[in-house]
């Protein structure tokens, strides 16, 4: 063996399974990092094979975040955990109205892991990643014995940068301002659960999972300051977001129940699976409140953008000391939109 | 309750647990952050309630990087995975001898894990982030059942700005060069392996889990580019180390067993278990390749700081095309350090 090539066995990447060596800073390590994830991640700051990864960067505003994904099943339809785990923190930056520069991505993996999925999940990362623009600059990797973890978890931050004189933050909505969401709801909640239940349905409902910050570049070009805040309503669904708004802007939020979209598939399988879909997690949506004035001309945008296509005027932030999301429903009537209580869908993202 | 405190129910941090609404992303969750996370991180950061943390930056060059944390027991000897998780990706960015600016925590919970054990891993945080001076500016929570995580995993990212003009990298070692380490070896893995193997030691060996930032910041102020790289040796210890280097640069090492740093306790305890000081991992340490004509000045300087105290100088960087990292004994004979094969020590951060 020639030392400069100093990797464990070759892996079977089609029938293997990760071990205990695999996290243990040796050559079998070494080796699952060059094979799976340097081959599916492919950029020269991984191949450099250091702890940490360097780019060059202008003055300015930066903005920094983390997620962690522990969805189950690791597959389910319109996505996976790969995937997810590159969008949703893309979208945790791009709701401060950044551009997303650089992530990093940590693995817990649990011994006995097939190989072949692991591939599977790097290359949807790698393939997501590219597809924004953000690559995997550095990452880790650590391998846990059976039954300690559940196939993989997945840890990633990612860094970027803000445009100057913007400062998009939760507190800033105020009475008056439009709210406004860029599209139907519901869809990646139901596509994870109906796959964890084996629910079939006429039409498949796929996750939403999308990179929204070319969206957001779009919006902010057009309507700059004008945007108060943007959120993407994942965990808690849409109803958790507006009560997050009016919390922190102390506020309150009222919007139509008829004016937000939910496709017909989704609504269905919404009532088989006893879920309301205000609560249901999405990971291509998100909710931006902009001041009045600047609402039909964003909305245009918004619509023009292939990720957008479906936004909607769904309501407007009110004055209300008590802070209350309150709906006027299909039928006429009054609602208030609580927060979630409890937990409706565990391991959604 | 008034809707501007939107929090859940009070928790009992004494005798209570963590479920899955602690996950939810509803008040359960809000509460779960606010009185265990923010509290003991205490940043404005944090409390703003976003998704993300957004702070100004002179132009230069940004360093980022990420480490899952699976540490078992959760507590040892010296330290315990928050401690950890702070110290670890502090030190891959000093690693580049860059200074850490703004760090992200990801924490993966088992359903049941007792929430005054999360308190005192995230105080234990709070703690280490505060005495270096790297706040922790966002994170994220997720809850999964019972049975399928063990404990809490932790996940940071961290971002550090490099000095202009230095750019250390695995790749730099040159023949002629001298090897230093900052202090004895071992110290952590044995401290681990003693609580796991619920062994008593007449002397009882601490972890040595440090932020070591600050001894790089004096050691790039003193010798510069002078250093050709730096790294920790974590995993794996300072055999893999020394192979890594020897596999990034192309080249062989030298060492001289006798001039390696172990204290008498861990030699002890490492006959005791079977392990060889070499493999065995440390959190406090460092490992830097430097020119031969600025070594002695840079171990002065090293011997200094606190965290440098046993630094010593250990051996040196030879022409090889083989790569391999040889080392002298001390009865005189020669002995090839390979990597580690297998995995000597599983979950040991």
């Amino acid at each position: 063996m020639n030392k400069h090539e100093p990797m464990g066995r070759k892996l079977d990447l089609r029938n293997g399974r990760v071990d205990l060596s695999h996290g243990s800073g040796g050559r079998a390590m070494a080796r699952l990092i060059a094979d799976v994830f340097h081959a599916a991640f492919d950029n020269d700051w991984l191949r450099a094979g250091n702890d940490q990864a360097a780019f060059d960067i202008a003055a300015g505003r930066m903005v920094m975040t983390t997620d962690g994904y522990v969805v189950s099943p690791l597959f389910f339809p319109g996505g996976d955990i790969g995937k997810l785990s590159v969008h949703g923190t893309i979208n945790d930056i791009a709701m401060a109205g950044a551009r997303p520069l650089h992530m990093s991505a940590s693995f817990i993996i649990e011994e006995g892991f097939p190989l072949a999925d692991l591939c599977r999940i790097a290359q949807s990362m790698g393939e997501a990643s590219r597809a924004a623009g953000v690559p995997i600059i550095t990452g880790d990797t650590k391998v846990v014995e059976r039954g300690k973890a559940d196939g993989v978890f997945v840890s990633t931050a990612c860094v970027g940068v803000a445009p100057a004189g913007l400062e998009l933050s939760g507190d800033k909505a105020r009475p008056g301002d439009t709210i406004l969401l860029s599209g139907s709801i519901g869809d990646h909640g139901v596509a994870v659960m109906s796959k964890r239940e084996n629910l079939s349905f006429e039409t498949e409902v796929l996750s939403d999972t999308a990179a929204l910050h070319e969206l957001v570049a779009v919006m902010v070009e057009a309507a700059g300051p004008a945007i108060r805040l943007m959120r993407d309503p994942t965990r808690g669904g849409l109803a958790a977001t507006l009560n997050e708004i009016a919390h922190q802007s102390k506020v309150g939020a009222h919007v139509e129940e008829s004016a937000i979209p939910v496709a017909p598939q989704v609504a269905a399988a919404c009532e088989l699976l006893g879920l309301d879909p205000l609560f249901v997690a999405n990971e291509g949506k998100l909710v931006a409140v902009v001041a009045a004035e600047a609402a039909d001309s964003l909305l245009a945008v918004m619509r023009a953008h292939p990720l957008g296509r479906g936004s909607a005027r769904i309501g407007e932030i009110v004055a209300d000391e008590h802070g209350f999301v309150q709906m006027t429903t299909r039928f006429g009537g009054g609602r208030i939109v609580d927060w979630l209580s409890g937990e409706q869908l565990p391991r959604i993202c």
